[in-house]
């Protein structure tokens, strides 16, 4: 467990490099002021009103840190998009990445390519029960896409379920299957897509009390949805394992089974989105390892080679592999199984099982990072709920414990969000953060020192969270 | 023009090292054969039906070659997926990926990156009038997808008009933007799309009798489609400047600017694909130079880099930007301007430029491949129609030239156009083909004799076609 003396301490190891002095010159900043300047100019930017943006300067990383515009050393507990699984610049990778672009970088996906199907074996070989047929694309969104397109054409009906309090990508497709604020402005060109309730104990839309109430209650809340809108118009269900941006709500015991069980029952295919909580994030393969459920099809991208070139993908189950074996699929991409992207994924998944990153993971969150947010939840008024496991945290801020009003309203941010945030900053840290969350998402190998700093840093960062819980709580 | 002569010359010219002894040793073909048994056990590929699909291994590229799964040489008359611009393994772009991956390989969309900001630079440099801005994504169909998003959003309304007989991209939206057969088993989940004729002279849905013709009478045709649409309900039209998978028939004079007119006249945001046009395929930065006409968006992708990392992206004018300067673009991806992605287009951009590749594609189609396709067509009565320019050409096969049936339907294969295909191949020749076309899109660099070896192959193997030819058209 983190105390304050271990805080103190990693502080004052890691503090003599921050400044970054020791790594960038005068030059590297002054490339980056002009990068920033025809970034201005020139890089239209994603999920950002365009002209208030004034977006940071990343001059460098290695490992868990960047170097910001200024040469400031900061620790990256994002992970960036909580993608970089394995750190920035890892040397195996860089180096596949290196040989492969000198051998080949590119061949059409009709073709049989080494690393193609060496990344497709490994991800087979990763892949509970028989998911043992890979289809790559350039992302989670496409990834969700195909998934979704596969369903469909394999149980001849339309309709997809998935969860309010979800992300499954931005093309049109998978933004209106998204259950987040993000699909509001795109609620267009996507018809039978149905949003139902997900099991989230913290905020209960079923005034569950207990866990074993949560999963019982939203399983039956998940029938009633079937039964009304139709089994047999119900092609998918998609489902974050462990929803990530929405809010690393892991499952209740038993909810994932009972999604199982539901969708069997009714000839729904169960799409599994493992986009964010895959490839080690949640200190296992993949996330359904937790609870031994084994889908129809799981959605992949981030992890799967840290997001060092854009891959993603879907690993698709025999039945459905069958429904395509003499009829056309009707999808495609030109960097299907890109030589680069998979080298790099084949790179990723074997540094990540000779380095024992996956156990690593497991331990961070359940020997520091559980431990020192539960440890922190205590002392700070502010902090409503922590939750998360291997290296998979959110921490969700609230101005009452009681009523749990959040420090900042559901698709927004606010001044207190905000000040928190900056004050992650200052202190050297790169968060996640999301509406009323902070995600504590540092690479999988980040070292323990390394970690212990960051959420020392969280710590104080709280302190500016506790001013703004209502006082009558505080003293309560 | 090639000759027959010249042809022989050519062949036995390069025939010397075509068996690929000189390149491919036994290990390089065993490691391709275990590719291959992998492949078939993990690799789901795109647009196939998985069972009866026997890939070709790719071994080794270079240039304009590729040597498959047998050591055998073959011209690369595809550029895969019409993609490598500049041919394989560009020393240049390879030594820039290599530099930028052993630097920074990936960082998240919402910071600044040197080598985004240059890739957004060199891009806005080339691409007509203001539209200054770009917004990067994985390829050209989240491109596309983006693209027709901001349209929706910069006029409020939402129906896309988009033509038959095009190609806009694999997921769903853009699937269904499509014109072409693709489409047909991905028909739902995109409303408000509407499809209409394009100008197509050859096969001429309007009884063109000339080129004029069909510009004056596709004009009126898009007209009355917007007015019976309803012109304030249509957001974008979205049209491939030169359509290319669906036949490489450039416009005729007249027609981009009369578009360009009549989507001004209603307040409709023009969208130009340029995903396969652009970046040099029709000897201009983009197909567009060779009409002067300046639409409101630009999507592409592929020769960009040359696909040796995934990239597409949208240009945007002023006024669509400006939409987004203070309201939030809903939209995005975690690989917008990946940075190894843009290292290699500033690269790919550097060396077309340096290299002069893209008057070299002009001089090609010119000079070379428009001559010898003309020359064939007149000796060959399965040559229904050649058309093209720069590097970007498409041979029509049909049965009979005054009824124009094609050797293959429309969405199909045929036994006579696989007969040619396998006639290509068997002359060392990798060819594009699509239901009763023979593209030949080589690389924009690819050495004059080894186009004229590509030719003269073709040339070859249209005599198989010819066997199809009705006899009394064959002898009237």
């Amino acid at each position: 467990m983190t105390t304050t003396a271990d805080s103190q301490l990693t502080e004052s190891h890691l503090d003599a490099d921050r400044s970054g002095a020791d790594r960038i010159d005068a030059q590297q900043i002054e490339a980056g002021r002009r990068a920033h300047e025809v970034d201005r100019a020139h890089v239209f930017h994603s999920w950002q009103a365009q002209g208030p943006f004034d977006p940071m300067t990343v001059i460098d990383a290695e490992g868990s840190y960047v170097w910001d515009g200024e040469g400031r050393k900061l620790l990256d507990m994002s992970s960036q998009l909580v993608n970089t699984n394995i750190g920035h610049q890892h040397p195996a990778v860089v180096a596949a990445i290196q040989e492969q672009a000198g051998r080949l970088c590119t061949i059409a996906p009709q073709h049989v390519n080494d690393a193609r199907s060496e990344a497709a074996r490994l991800i087979a070989e990763r892949t509970p029960g028989d998911l043992d047929h890979v289809f790559f694309t350039n992302g989670g969104a496409d990834a969700n896409e195909h998934a979704i397109r596969m369903a469909r054409l394999h149980t001849g009906r339309t309709k997809v379920l998935s969860a309010y309090r979800s992300y499954h990508g931005g093309t049109q497709l998978a933004v209106n299957v998204t259950g987040d604020p993000r699909r509001f402005a795109n609620d267009c060109s996507a018809e039978g897509i149905v949003h139902f309730m997900p099991a989230y104990p913290y905020r209960s839309y079923f005034n569950s009390t207990s866990e074993a109430e949560e999963t019982q209650r939203a399983l039956a809340h998940l029938e009633d949805m079937i039964t009304l809108e139709g089994p047999g118009n119900i092609a998918a269900l998609i489902l974050e394992t462990v929803p990530g941006t929405a809010g690393i709500y892991a499952p209740p015991a038993g909810y994932l089974a009972g999604v199982r069980e539901l969708t069997a029952k009714y000839g729904i295919v169960f799409i599994a989105d493992e986009v964010m909580a895959g490839f080690g994030r949640t200190g296992r393969w993949f996330a359904l390892d937790h609870w031994d459920v084994t889908p129809d099809l799981i959605t992949f991208a981030k992890g799967v080679n840290s997001g060092y070139v854009p891959l993603g993908g879907v690993a698709i189950s025999e039945a459905i592999f069958e429904t395509f074996r003499d009829r056309a699929y009707p999808g495609g991409l030109t960097y299907s199984g890109h030589p680069l992207a998979c080298a790099a994924a084949v790179a990723t998944i074997t540094a990540m099982e000779d380095e024992g990153m996956i156990a690593n993971a497991d331990r961070l969150g359940e020997d520091i990072i559980g431990p020192a947010l539960r440890e922190m939840a205590q002392r700070h008024p502010s902090v409503g709920d922590v939750r998360g496991l291997g290296a998979f945290w959110a921490v969700e801020l609230v101005k009452d414990r009681t009523t749990k009003e959040p420090l900042a309203a559901y698709g927004g941010s606010s001044p207190e969000m905000n000040e928190v945030i900056a004050a992650l900053k200052a202190e050297g840290v790169l968060p996640f953060a999301n509406f009323n969350r902070i995600h504590v998402v540092p690479p999988l190998n980040t070292p323990d020192e390394d970690v212990r700093f960051g959420l020392a840093a969280l710590d104080r960062a709280l302190d500016v969270a506790d001013r703004y819980v209502t006082e009558q709580i505080r003293h309560a």
